[in-house]
């Protein structure tokens, strides 16, 4: 890490504007204030971090609720009740309405807790800032377009991706001649918000959507996009560095980077659909790097995915739905491992066939100590596997629900956070701890609502999340696992 | 007219809740109410009559203001500025923003203007009651999902079809493999609003979009939709009466209805894609009675024009795009007539050929006193043609505008309204005064922002538009055309 203090540094000696970053990049662990709240000063990437893991252990000057663990619910714009039961279609008429909620009206894949504040993107149009302590709206902003990321925050800005899933009848057209498809219907773009008003500083506009989370480093802001583009864009006033066209198109994949400690050369990698494959480009110019995919691939789901980078171990983990079968309407779930030095495809492994899940599809993994960690919503499964060669350690099922006198599975879209040796993840209307050596269930709670494509953050003693009704909670790990602060990995069978 | 008002009344004494509307079905001149503003108390279809010609002369206690002509503007939400110049890609940052922005922000095609106020639907999902004397905001409405046609208001409701233009990728998929195709990636939906309130009575749901402006008759709504339906629903409960799926997609034509005064029976119309055809049916019971094309119909071009009725000749006017030249990407716009009586094509006229517009592409046509009038978007011009025979009787280029240095035609999406002998268009961010017998062009003026497809809604000496940057306007005729009150058709030249 030291190297990189030393770089932020020499910008600033140069006159460039870092007025907030001078600790925080890479492992969010070290981006605490040394006076204040307590949270990271920062927000670089999905989930917090490369690896997903967003645990924030507050430091000993760190807010004493927080650590306690605070208790709130934050209503979004057009939210639906969080009591209504879990069919939202019996709150909005049509039964394929449980597709179009994760889309269309709440927190598509979690929230970002940075400076004393949770922010979160809504997908009725809305970046939220909240105090993180007592829920409470510090401002809120209406964006051009529906934004389904975690909102990153660097040097005084918030950095939100913008789109939608739609494709015009033009792109109908060009899928059906075998020409090149673009995803994004309205306005496509990166907007950065004042982060003390909520302001809009810039706007970066592209042709195609730019829903995805975007990765701040050192100055520039990267993503991949709607029209087959990887882009870096500066930072402070979003005028374009490079952009290099890929191919294909992102849905949902928010960029990821990994530092190879070797060169000093940071990669930015993202997946994307038709052709399928996971990205990799140079930070620095955006030439190509590598290109990584696996057989089978189904219908958007590379670019539907995020990959999960292990800054330790060089490995990038990307799932995809694979193994279509059309005779009985179901697909399997691969993870793979891709070495980040080569571009090569170490290992895939399926993880269990089920209905083919719809529109967005599948949980992000988390990384941590050897192990990935990932939901698999076509069996609603969690499944935890060795990094190094993609062996299943563990595998459990989430269980199923009860409504109106019938039974489903619950629907499993969570990515995990391993905090103090506890695992939790959303899922469905729940909230699971789990022991993460054995996967044993610790407890269960009902948050209300759904939860979809979201990975918990958790910092002291709280656990934040948006979910797919509109709703930003906190919720106390006493009140999840009461034993959360005292169990040792293992202990649970 | 006498039938009808009986049937209400009828159904009236039946309990069924009717409380406004006795006055006021079929032709929109007729429907003002005794004592008051003097604007009419019901608007039963797109543009306030079958033939879409939006013209209200006040009665004689009708309001004094209005009659003299007021002006105001009303900025809905996310409106762009109205003096940003004609290219809002200066504003929004990427070339094809111009198509975006007639679907993704503000009034797609126009207001209505009933009981004293006037009415909008926004593309940003909301709809708005405004005074109609001094345009401030009474109520406004947020919405599912996007609103983009005529709110149709009758019986203490307000009634505002919602959908999205997107396709899902499973769409693409089933269009290149021959299946059906669904318009619509968000909620789809008819919303009925407390015409006093706001408040959202009922809503009803549908897998495809419903963008397109309803049709009020008896007690009951009709439209066609992206899932290829025409359905009916009960205007006072939104429970379904009946649906008939009559193939392909409806993107933007919005329901008409043709009385056949032999017969009795009330015919509804809406045109769709794949196959391409205008599908009328049985208001009774929904069966297809009818259905007409033409050849070389392109793109989505059948599906996105609304068809405009002349109830006293039954002959229905529908425009699309036709013959498609990949060379030289341009197209024709073909204008036709068909016989309501019996569906058999009258006669076709081209209109001329342009660069293909791109997306919601074309002018909705009106008729009066045996004349259609309609624009091209591919040549700018407006047309006049005779309605038996289709023969051209005058055509008119509304001319160029310049912008930084270069010279552009003006977007000619509008259509015409005749009253008091002269006939009125919006195009490009132009209003025009023009003589209907000759097309000679008596006045224009410059609103600002830029009009898409609108048919201007006239009462007494005023002029009310919606326009694609989110902006509501009130025009005095006098200062568009200090001759309005005066003027002879023909005497133009």
């Amino acid at each position: 890490m030291r190297r990189r203090h030393l770089a932020v540094l020499a910008a600033c000696v140069s006159g460039v504007l870092v007025t907030f970053t001078l600790t925080g990049f890479g492992n969010a662990n070290d981006g605490h204030s040394s006076a204040g709240d307590g949270l990271p000063k920062t927000w670089t990437v999905y989930a917090g971090n490369p690896e997903h893991n967003a645990e924030f252990p507050l430091p000993e000057d760190g807010s004493e609720a927080i650590r306690k663990g605070v208790s709130w619910q934050f209503r979004e714009a057009m939210a639906l009740p969080l009591d209504a039961g879990p069919m939202d279609e019996d709150v909005l008429g049509y039964q394929a309405a449980s597709v179009k909620t994760t889309q269309m009206i709440g927190t598509a894949v979690g929230v970002t807790a940075a400076n004393g504040r949770i922010y979160a993107e809504s997908d009725w149009n809305h970046v939220y800032a909240l105090d993180a302590v007592t829920g409470r709206e510090i401002w809120s902003a209406e964006t051009i377009n529906e934004a389904m990321g975690n909102p990153v925050v660097a040097g005084g800005l918030v950095y939100v991706g913008l789109g939608d899933t739609g494709f015009s009848f033009s792109n109908v057209l060009n899928y059906a001649s075998g020409a090149r498809v673009t995803r994004g219907m309205g306005f496509g773009a990166v907007s950065a918000f004042d982060e003390k008003t909520g302001r809009e500083v810039w706007r970066f506009s592209t042709k195609g959507q730019n829903m995805p989370s975007v990765v701040y480093l050192h100055g520039r802001i990267y993503f991949g996009n709607g029209d087959g583009h990887m882009y870096a864009v500066d930072a402070t006033t979003g005028t374009q560095v490079w952009a290099t066209d890929v191919g294909g198109f992102n849905s949902m994949s928010s960029a990821n980077y990994w530092h190879d400690p070797a060169t000093g050369r940071d990669l930015v990698v993202a997946g994307f659909s038709l052709p399928h494959a996971l990205v990799a480009v140079d930070a620095a110019d955006g030439h190509e790097v590598w290109r990584a995919t696996v057989p089978n691939v189904y219908n958007t789901g590379m670019g539907d995915n995020s990959p999960t980078v292990d800054s330790r171990t060089g490995l990038v983990f990307q799932n995809t739905v694979v193994d279509f079968d059309k005779a009985t309407n179901t697909s399997d779930l691969g993870l793979f491992a891709v070495d980040a030095h080569t571009g090569a495809v170490r290992w895939e492994t399926k993880l269990g066939r089920g209905p083919s899940p719809l529109a967005y599809k599948a949980a992000i993994s988390m990384v941590h100590d050897g192990v990935v960690y990932v939901g698999n919503p076509a069996t609603g499964h969690t499944t935890a596997l060795n990094e190094q060669t993609g062996a299943v350690l563990w595998e459990t099922d989430l269980g199923t629900y009860s409504w109106k006198g019938a039974t489903y599975q619950i629907q499993n879209r969570g990515g995990p956070t391993l905090y103090r040796g506890v695992l939790y993840q959303a899922a469905g209307a729940y909230l699971f701890a789990m022991d993460p050596k054995t996967g044993h269930i610790l407890a269960k709670i009902n948050g209300g609502g759904r939860f979809g494509i979201v990975n918990p953050v958790i910092v002291g003693g709280t656990m934040y999340l948006g979910n797919s009704w509109g709703w930003v909670q906190a919720f106390p790990l006493s009140t999840l696992y009461p034993g959360w602060a005292t169990h040792q990995p293992g202990d649970s069978r």
